[in-house]
């Protein structure tokens, strides 16, 4: 994309009402306007790196068995009723009525829709086991919403929910999940610690959170450093082998890591003081088994192998895609701006012409925005180089090629690395190369 | 995906409360469950449906200039007072208040908020023009929702919204989004043809419908036959081209194409009696040229080259993404069920394994299942070779590999055709090379 054509309109001030640095930062670059408190609009550049990060949860979810399909955002009452739940849930549900005064509500979760859809096809045992899953906006109407889309009001969550037939079958979901999860904040450039959780309003007997690691994060965290070394995209676990997908959960579970909610002293003092690690974090996934809570009241049941009707075993799986891009940013910035990791980056390069109207500098920004094509976007605008600079830092693109007179003359670019701050002086296909990895 | 362990639930019976082909189809391929009247969920086959058809429109925006954003569904009252079309929308807009009972409503159309949002970084000629558009869920409270998705409450719908400093430049702008939605729907296997339109609630010069031909269509059509001829995808025309985008709209335009509401009985006599067709048809799309009509009322003005501020001249341009997966039905079916164009397919090919158990055909079907991956849907169920030949027609999917023990002992397959339903006894890898494309 030209950036003399984009709309990508970022910020000279650190807006006044942006506490934390994720939002300053998604305001300055442009990633998303509010609208009306705690409701944003993604605006191209935010847009991009959403996609990102659902393409990449999605992926993860297809990797582990998982179906995808979606709800609609607008759920009739009278479900909610069936489980229970409508009326204790408090005043974060958006309540609505429509023409004929039904009363309906903007789903805040979805266990009893697809609970719903569940009995209306499955009957018998030959149905189980499912994974349905699906990423779509939800809506919770928090009293003070802030920290931008960290705790905004209309977020997008990526929701499963498996089915088994029995307790095992379910806990073998579980792990599944537990894995899928652990692949997928990786694959941001994350490390997600699944911490052992209270169950909360969605109830059950089993629940992990998932905490990456930021100075700004809402609980504190103990953790065993000997986490971070473990590397799941390298691990070669089956996800349809029971076997693999508990050794995988005992990897995960037998590291210590817990909130200061869950924090268990005993258990503290046994890792070795040298790997002990104590931060703040920010919730990003959030996993349940619950049994029969919603199968029970809900009457789904399937006919056994035995000709006995079974109520399945049932457990939901979250992620906060939204929330995850301003926790990326939380996790990767400096005082300049935002550090995009390769994998969710907008654009994986802006292409920097320091000299508009020069014709070997046109002629070459030219030829590598082409070949770069949609992964770049090129700062073809008449600005002074320095506002260039700072717009690019700003952004957070992985790599800057960077196109002066001098070395057009010479065919060469500079080539810099955002992460690290790494420049080289290099010819324009060693940067095309590398950029592309 | 293996059929056996997919949710993709197909109906024996005909749901007695759809009354048209593609609501049936939806309904018994498993496409589609309603969850409230007027809403639906999209189960895994009907949501890949959704997403290919999705996919095409976005490519088409971006090939024409259009960027991409995304708005939220939940709309402040406040913006809406300030068209002065919140007190105008009939009760067709889903209006709610928050915890703190401030008035916000589901969005049926974003003119509002996209005005807002350019009106708060545009300053200058040089931020025009731009062409904004997202792909987002939509409520209409219809006061009788019916025909499954073609006319329900909840529906995805792409609405862009252009912003020029001329009249010329908006007309070019309009006349970017007719060819981006003419190569929009031949991509898609459809023929729509764009007819003059009245403005209607959004108001503005200029208007076209997109119609497609379709029997259970809700307006009588009269077109020459002509328009049948004419390739967009062929068409060499570059968007940025004033010229080109003139020429594509008089080739568009000159050809007769009416509603019967805005059916010209003297133009129509001057179509050759031979080439005159008569039928009915579906709205799949309509864009709008308006002006000032929300830039004016709104305060959105930017400071001209001469230093005199202008307020930008605006279209908006939509396409019903979920109404559109029934309109392909109503267009491409048989009595057995849907015939998916390829482009939009949710599988490109099923792949029928005629004796479950049989050393040969797993084997074969395995190897061709493998080959074609997620392009495929591997019918690996025990059942009768006639449910699954009818389940294969019920879904559409373009290709079926059909794989018996006498084929496979020899080697061969029969791939099927469901379009034309040509059936051939080949290779394997012809099959396969078929099947790509």
């Amino acid at each position: 994309m030209r950036l003399s054509r984009a709309f990508l309109p970022t910020l000279k001030e650190t807006p006044a009402e942006a506490q934390i640095v994720s939002h300053r930062l998604m305001l300055r670059a442009g990633l998303v306007r509010q609208t009306s408190a705690g409701i944003y609009a993604w605006l191209p550049m935010g847009w991009r790196t959403l996609q990102r990060v659902g393409q990449i949860v999605r992926e993860e979810q297809d990797r582990a068995g998982a179906q995808e399909i979606l709800m609609p955002t607008i759920q009739s009452a009278e479900l909610w009723r069936q489980s229970g739940r409508y009326d204790a849930y408090g005043p974060e549900m958006l309540r609505l009525k429509d023409r004929h005064e039904r009363e309906m509500l903007f789903g805040p979760t979805n266990e009893e829709m697809v609970t719903d859809i569940f009995r209306s096809f499955a009957k018998s045992y030959r149905d189980l086991p499912r994974n349905l899953y699906h990423i779509q906006w939800k809506f919770r109407d928090e009293v003070r919403p802030r920290f931008g889309v960290m705790r905004g009001r209309e977020f997008l969550m990526k929701d499963a929910y498996s089915f088994d037939l029995t307790k095992e079958g379910a806990e073998h979901s579980y792990r599944q999940m537990l894995w899928a999860y652990l692949r997928t904040f990786q694959r941001m450039g994350l490390r997600a610690l699944p911490m052992r959780a209270d169950t909360g309003p969605i109830g059950g007997n089993l629940s992990h959170e998932f905490i990456i690691l930021a100075e700004t994060g809402e609980s504190a965290v103990f953790y065993d450093a000997d986490f971070e070394q473990i590397d799941w995209l390298g691990a070669d676990f089956a996800p349809d082998s029971v076997q693999d997908m508990q050794r995988c959960y005992d990897l995960a579970t037998a590291t210590y890591a817990a909130t200061d909610e869950m924090h268990d002293e005993a258990a503290w003092a046994r890792v070795p003081e040298a790997r002990r690690r104590q931060g703040r974090g920010i919730e990003v996934g959030h996993i349940f088994y619950f049994g029969t809570k919603y199968s029970a009241p809900m009457g789904l049941s399937v006919q056994g192998p035995d000709g006995q009707q079974v109520q399945p075993e049932m457990g939901s799986y979250g992620i906060g895609v939204s929330r995850l891009v301003g926790a990326i940013i939380e996790a990767n910035h400096d005082e300049a701006g935002i550090k995009w990791p390769d994998a969710v980056a907008p654009f994986r390069a802006a292409v920097i012409n320091l000299k508009q109207g020069d014709a070997a500098c046109d002629a070459l920004c030219d030829k590598i925005y082409r070949a770069l094509g949609d992964d770049a976007l090129y700062d073809d605008r008449a600005e002074r180089a320095g506002v260039k600079f700072a717009d690019a830092d700003l952004m957070g693109h992985p790599w800057q090629v960077i196109v002066g007179p001098r070395g057009a003359a010479a065919g060469m670019v500079e080539l810099k690395r955002r992460m690290t701050g790494e420049r080289h002086e290099v010819s324009p296909e060693d940067a095309l190369g590398k950029i592309r990895g």
